[in-house]
C-alpha cells in the first residue's frame, strides 16, 4: 500500500488544519508498514497522580490514525473516526512522553482499519492498545 | 444499586480534583438507573468544520463514566478506565452542547460496566454510542 | 425508520438460508424501535459448568443483528458483520434460554449500527452487552 | 512472562474439557511472545457463499485466548472472557483453514489482555483482527 503523502507532507497538512499541532506531536517515522508518532506530554495531558490521562492517550491514538489514513489517501480533512476500542493496560511513566506504534491493517473503499500500541518513551511495556477505524469521505470514494 | 454520592457530592469531588471542571460539565440528573451529563462546548472541543471533535466526545464519555462509578463506590480518585469502545454515528450539530445518557450495567467487585448514548442538545438522533469499563482500585475491593 | 420486512418475512428468509435456523431462534417481537430474539439453548451452546458459552452468546448477537439489518434493508444475504464489541458481565442462568434486546442506533448508507442487551430468560440482570455494526453490500448502496 | 504450560500440556487440558477439541484445533506454536493456532474449517463453520462465518472466526479467537491465558496461569478451566472487540476486514479464502496469531499484551492480577490477527492459511492479508480480555478467577488471584 504505497503512501500518497510523506511524513513531512502529512505533518505540514496537519499544521495547516491545526496551527498548534507541532507543539504536541512529532512523526518519528512513516512507511508502508506503519507509523511511529510521539506526543509531547504537558500539564494539560495529566490526571490526578501526575500521569497521562486516558483521554490524552485517546487523543493521540485518534490523531495518529487520522494522519496515517491521510498518508494513504491524500489530503482529505473530512476523513472522520468511525469506531475506536481502547484498552488501558498500565499506568504511564510519570514525566515521560508517549509514543504510538501504528499499523495499517486494511485500506478499503469506505473504511481504513488500524491498530496501535502506546508506550511511555523508554519503557518496553505498552500502556495501552487500541484499534481504530476511519471512514473515508464519499467524495474520495468516487475518485477511486 | 443504591448511590453512595449524590449529584452534588460527586460534582463537588470533581471540582476538588479538577478545579476547572464545572466550566465544562454539569450533572443534569443522577439516580440508581443512570446519569445525564452535559458538556458545554467551547472552541477547544471543535474540529475542522466547527463540530465537536471525536476526542472531545470521548473525554465527556470518560468523565461521565468516572463520575457514575464514583457515585456508586464513593470518593475513589484512583478509579481508572479499563476499556472503552466508541462508535461515532452522526456529525454533532454545530453550536450545540453535548449530552450523555449513561446507564450502569454492572457494578462488580473489580469492574464497573456502563454504556452511554451521546446527543447534541435538542436533536433526538444520537451522535455517538460507547461502552466503558472502569477498574475499581484494589484498596476499595478489600473494603467490600 | 420503517421496516422493509416483518418478523415473519425475515424469519422465513433466514430459514431459506439456514434450514435449521428455527430450531435455535425465535423472533419474539420486531418493530421500528428494535427486536427481541430468543435463542433456545441446547447442549452445543454449553461450556464447562453447564452455562451458555461466550461464543454461543456472540452467535446470537450476530444472528440478531443480521436479522435486524435485513428487516430494515430487505433481503440482502451478503450483508456482513463489520465490527462487534462484547462485554460478558454475568454468568448465564443454567438451563435458561437466552433473550437479546436489540436496538437500531443508525442505519446509514454503508453501515448499520446496533446494540443489544442479552438476558437469561426470567432474570432481569443482563448477562452481556454488545454493539455490532453490519456493512451494507455495495449493490444495495447503489440502489438508494 | 514464563509459560506454566507447554503447547502439549495446554492442548491435553483442552481435550479433557472438550473431548472433540483436537478435531477442530491445533496449536502450531507457543512461546513467551505468543501463540499460533490453526482451526480446521468444516461445514459447520461456513456461511452463505461458502466462506468461514463471523461467529466461527470469533469462536477461534475466544478458544485461542482461553488457551493462551491458561498457558500463562495454569489449568484454570473457570477463566472466562471479559471483553472482546473484533473487526472483520476481508472475506476468508474459500476452502482454506484459519490461523490465528495471538500476542499476550498484559498479564495482570485480575485480567489478561491479548490481541490476534486471523488469516486464511496461505494468504498474507488478515481476514480479521481482535482484542480479547480474560478475567482470571478469584481463587487463582488469591494464590498469587
Amino acid at each position: 500500500m504505497a503512501l500518497k503523502l510523506t511524513a513531512e507532507e502529512v505533518s505540514a497538512f496537519l499544521i495547516e488544519l491545526f496551527p498548534g499541532w507541532s507543539k504536541y506531536y512529532d512523526v518519528l517515522s512513516l512507511d508502508e508498514q506503519g507509523m511511529r508518532l510521539k506526543m509531547f506530554v504537558g500539564e494539560r495531558h495529566l490526571r490526578p497522580g501526575g500521569t497521562v490521562s486516558g483521554p490524552a492517550v485517546f487523543a493521540m491514538v485518534d490523531a495518529g490514525a487520522y494522519l496515517l489514513t491521510m498518508a494513504h489517501i491524500g489530503r482529505e480533512a473530512m476523513t472522520v473516526t468511525s469506531n475506536c476500542s481502547i484498552d488501558y493496560m498500565r499506568k504511564p511513566v510519570a514525566g515521560a512522553d508517549i509514543i504510538g506504534e501504528f499499523r495499517l491493517l486494511k485500506l478499503g473503499r469506505t473504511l481504513c482499519v488500524m491498530d496501535v500500541l502506546v508506550y511511555s518513551e523508554g519503557d518496553p511495556a505498552p500502556v495501552a492498545r487500541a484499534n481504530i477505524t476511519y471512514a473515508i469521505p464519499p467524495a474520495r470514494q468516487k475518485a477511486d
